[in-house]
């Protein structure tokens, strides 16, 4: 039995945290697109970043401010990566720290700079410091819980592009001093892929964590959670996923309870893992992969990642077609060691092939798994115990349309 | 002046060669489908293959009777991959090359099998083996030189799954003692990707050349053609590039003749590398991606594909967006080496980013551009002498279409 649950409250749930989300009208007038987190003191920060060689301004400084594993304060716009535009973007990303220690009182250093949008356009940094003070006043009231639970609400819609869905989270932990509280939004919905596809996240918490064991947490959480999300195969410049811990529960942890807080840390990650890959621009399924019985993770991953990748199982999701030679040809060429002659493949509770070839099954009962909203195919390989899943979603006409013409 | 010049005649247009295609109704009641190549006399004869670590039955007892470097004819079907079913897999490829050996009247070990079509469903045999009989009476009748053709372009014709235009070339090459041709034809529309997506390729040569050179030809060749078009992603079970070189020219080119027949070789892998690229599922755009001034070949080549197989560079290319960033985003995951505060970008001869970064460009020109049905990206890394090619089409509505319903 968990020690922890799911609690209403957003990123700015823990004690000691305040946040909130403006209309700046950094591309489009009636949307939330600059969100502001604070901490009422400095936290212990850190972050996982884009392995994409090109990297966008904002987390070129962020990377920067993180360095003495101390922040106070993250800002985040949309509609405007920031990336790839030069000296004016380094200028842009510096702004924004500015402004918004200006406005809280603290150091620039100490603030964590993040954008999402399109690339290669010059942020307009008038917009988004007017947002950061509007944000800062808003924070500063002194306001009811529930009215905190919307402005975290606020802030997790002011970081979505092409999402359909907000994308927070919020829980606790109760150990025997009292309790410890987590707090998360992410966006993400295009360009997601291992490996940290266009994806922000922003976890928040109030038990006291030294920054190194917080980087290990994240790094391992990170891997099993947001890199196994693939929605087209596209990295982005921008990604990152950003935690402070600010202490502010007075808690320390025993074995026990940092154990059990590891396991929820895993689960907030996980939950908004889904929650992108269930929003994948124009996706109508949600679909998992589990791969069993591997010799290895690392050869699990990879398997699991190329079938949720594949553009033809994915449109074949989207057909509801029991296409599981496609299933078995993208384990084929995911580069992962596995022995094809012994791969039991199952639809759902449907198996569709054993011993690497097809079986006679229920074309009827295929359909029906296939026809759900969330559909889960599995692989055996019944080679070891390693395993791991990895999520994503069809590929639609709607994909086609949404990015056929983004930019303009 | 290039010494060969495009001919007539497609895959049979070398001496020595013979080839027809038929209607066997392997899964339709009136597609051509079975292909018969023969070659009067046992030929060296090579082949490369998918990397896929699932391989159709076909591919297995093919690479077998390729093991001593001979063979006399090729059979293929379209219509069933012949991958993935098991036992009855391997007797079927053995029964269709048994049948091709009988009614040729050469040994089972001298004919090459090779199969398209859906993975996973067991091959109508009987329906292959009287297509094969057919094949073997026409291939047996005097011909004019017009039917002739008109039988390769059969042959070419049964090879086609969801392909929508016939891909074969013929060449000729004069040298001191007279001519040398080669000709060819291959399939792909789908699944196409670096490392042999699905594609088949037959190379008909009345050259002498011995298979180990032939091998090393191939092997080079098909790293700068077939290896350098993506249009899906997916590579995969039942990939192959097969050549016969039967020497009934009857003459032995001298180094500069070689040298000549190489360049020509080249030319028909790039020409039907091309052609498949074009033929992309459902695409209406055929994109070029040409990577400059790299530091290493691997690294250009890495950035060709990268783009070229993003499905958010694709659906731009779709919707006629200048969306550099995605280019410049593509290329930074990569995995190639570059830096990316040098790289210059150009739709056309339009300069859309430089040092990393947008410039102003007309839109109007870059839409001119991007409104055409052949669109060349070019980037020029500036860090060496290396480059590299890809091709690739748009993604469209029409292959989400295509591929949401193919195997029922």
């Amino acid at each position: 039995m968990d020690k922890w649950s799911w609690i209403e409250g957003g990123i700015a749930a823990p004690r000691g945290f305040r946040a909130t989300g403006v209309k700046a009208e950094v591309k489009y007038p009636d949307k939330y697109d600059v969100a502001l987190v604070y901490s009422e003191v400095p936290a212990q920060a850190v972050g996982v970043f884009t392995r994409n060689k090109v990297k966008a301004h904002p987390l070129i400084l962020t990377k920067k401010h993180l360095q003495n594993g101390i922040a106070q304060a993250m800002v985040a716009n949309s509609g405007n990566a920031n990336a790839c535009v030069g000296k004016p973007g380094d200028e842009a990303a510096w702004a924004m720290a500015v402004k918004t220690a200006e406005v809280l009182g603290i150091a620039p250093e100490d603030v964590l700079v993040a954008s999402t949008g399109v690339i290669g356009v010059e942020l307009p940094v008038e917009s988004v410091t007017r947002g950061i003070e509007k944000a800062s006043l808003e924070i500063a009231e002194k306001i009811s819980p529930e009215e905190m639970t919307q402005n975290s609400h606020q802030a997790a819609l002011a970081i979505m592009t092409t999402d359909t869905a907000v994308k927070e989270a919020a829980c606790e932990l109760s150990t025997e001093h009292g309790v410890i509280r987590l707090g998360a939004m992410a966006k993400g919905s295009g360009m997601i892929h291992p490996n940290m596809g266009t994806m922000l996240g922003f976890i928040t918490t109030d038990a006291a964590i030294p920054a190194a064991e917080l980087q290990e947490l994240l790094r391992e959480a990170v891997e099993d959670s947001f890199n196994m999300v693939t929605v087209d195969g596209d990295t982005s410049t921008n990604d990152m996923v950003l935690v402070l811990a600010n202490g502010k529960s007075g808690i320390t942890l025993n074995p026990e309870e940092w154990a059990e807080f590891r396991r929820m840390f895993w689960a907030v990650c996980q939950k908004l893992a889904q929650d992108i890959a269930r929003d994948g621009e124009g996706a109508t399924k949600f679909l998992e992969v589990q791969v069993l019985g591997a010799a290895a993770v690392e050869d699990a991953r990879k398997i699991a990642k190329s079938i949720c990748g594949s553009s033809l199982v994915k449109t074949a999701l989207y057909g509801e077609d029991a296409n599981w030679g496609r299933i078995l040809a993208a384990a084929g060429y995911s580069g992962a060691e596995f022995i094809p002659d012994q791969v039991e493949i199952y639809l759902g509770h449907v198996l569709v092939a054993k011993e690497g070839q097809g079986v006679h099954f229920s074309e009827v009962e295929a359909k029906e798994v296939l026809s759900k909203k969330d559909v889960l195919i599995k692989l055996l390989l019944q080679e070891g115990q390693a395993q791991a899943t990895a999520w994503g979603c069809d590929l639609t006409h709607d994909y086609v349309t949404i990015n056929g013409d983004y930019r303009t």
